[in-house]
């Protein structure tokens, strides 16, 4: 695969709730996966406090790194909410207030805008607003970076505004054989020696032990279908004599 | 609080499968509360892949900002297990079989050392082992870095050895107020209020949406227990006039 090919990304997740442990952080997840399907490589993910420095610092390290950035968490209207902020300064533009934006709280809100709501009016200049289809105000993106709400359930509506303005690369082929009964280590050897022969595949071994015994899914990745078609049968040959129970293509 | 009464860690996950997004990170969130019983801040999280140059830079930039580093992942025999081997590099020292781990893996296979094995039997020079009551070979510290299983249940076990090795801090005492019936932009001007009252003390809010309607719970976080639970009666009172139809505390 030509590099060219290859698209990346990171993830910034903003938010002391998840550094002290009261929030089980899922968003990585949900967006490393929906990423894959658009063929992008999720590279990097950082998860930083409710810190200005912190955050620019961060998002520069990233954005200048990777061909794209997506942020979630600190967008709503509360004092520790300064993603919006942070992403100016990085930037060194000013923030605003949308138009677009108070007038879509105007509609809901009947006119209320006390400051806090405003305050999620703010988008640095030069930005496009994300879609929000599920529940408050618009993410938006600048330049490379998609700012994004740290709600899961906000933050997946907004994905489906993020993923078709991004160049997608070729997608990545999963492929997974199930090895029972046998360990890690009777494999190391045949599966070093398919993974040197295949550069451009990424070749794993993920343990478990489960109450049927352990073993471990060998996972081949690559941009190719037809390699890695023929690299799970190339390893399927080469684990014949490692002693497992079974082995399972899991497709 | 003085700064020096704070102790600093970072997390450092390795590992393909959470960026590819096959498998859903839980060890940041576990560690997360561990450290919090020794009262040691989280201050970062960074996840790389199975990369060499990413591991020793992320690594770098981590244990000399941080008084510790955890990593997860990476430890086990197959070709992409390759921590020890980075970890090495960035303390600018030798691997080595350790005799200690060589025995426990003699006592246990009965003699069946095979390349895979002793590749787990690598530590860098100068390092300590680190436990592992669960299953397989131990963990390791080097100065202040420590490096973890990335199998949930192995990690928790040695975290077990983890902790007590570390300098403690003072714990951070957090409380939550659960207010239904009101929203966020409602309560940020008197949460902003007492945040800027109490510079000590982390204020934040986390709204959720739940069957029974919307609302947020309030955390405030702090060392100074007298001083937490004052601020948790202030922001009560201030609260009164948002229009809540129950505030509640959580403990």
């Amino acid at each position: 695969m030509a590099e060219s090919e290859r698209v990346t990304a990171a993830v910034l997740i903003i938010g002391d709730e998840i550094l002290s442990g009261r929030t089980q952080d899922t968003n990585l997840n949900f967006i490393a996966k929906y990423l894959a399907t658009f063929g992008i490589d999720l590279a990097e993910a950082r998860v930083v406090g409710d810190l200005k420095a912190e955050i620019i610092a961060a998002l520069n390290a990233l954005r200048t790194r990777y061909d794209y950035v997506i942020t979630t968490g600190g967008i709503g209207p509360t004092h520790d909410d300064i993603t919006a902020d942070c992403v100016a300064e990085a930037f060194g533009v000013p923030l605003y207030e949308h138009p677009e934006i108070i007038s879509m709280m105007v509609a809901r809100w009947q006119g209320e805008l006390n400051p806090a709501r405003r305050r999620m009016a703010r988008v640095p200049q030069g930005a496009s607003l994300v879609r929000n289809p599920v529940q408050g105000p618009p993410g938006f993106q600048i330049g490379n970076v998609f700012v994004l709400a740290g709600v899961p359930m906000v933050m997946r509506g907004m994905m489906d505004d993020v993923g078709p303005r991004m160049r997608p690369g070729a997608v990545v082929i999963s492929r997974t054989i199930r090895v029972d009964g046998a360990g890690e280590s009777a494999m190391a050897a045949p599966l070093e020696s398919v993974a040197k022969a295949h550069p451009n595949l990424s070749l794993g071994s993920y343990p478990f032990f489960g109450p049927d015994g352990f073993g471990s899914n060998l996972v081949v990745r690559g941009r190719d279908e037809a390699e890695v078609a023929a690299t799970v049968d190339e390893l399927i040959g080469v684990l014949d004599g490692v002693g497992a129970r079974s082995i399972t293509r899991e497709g």
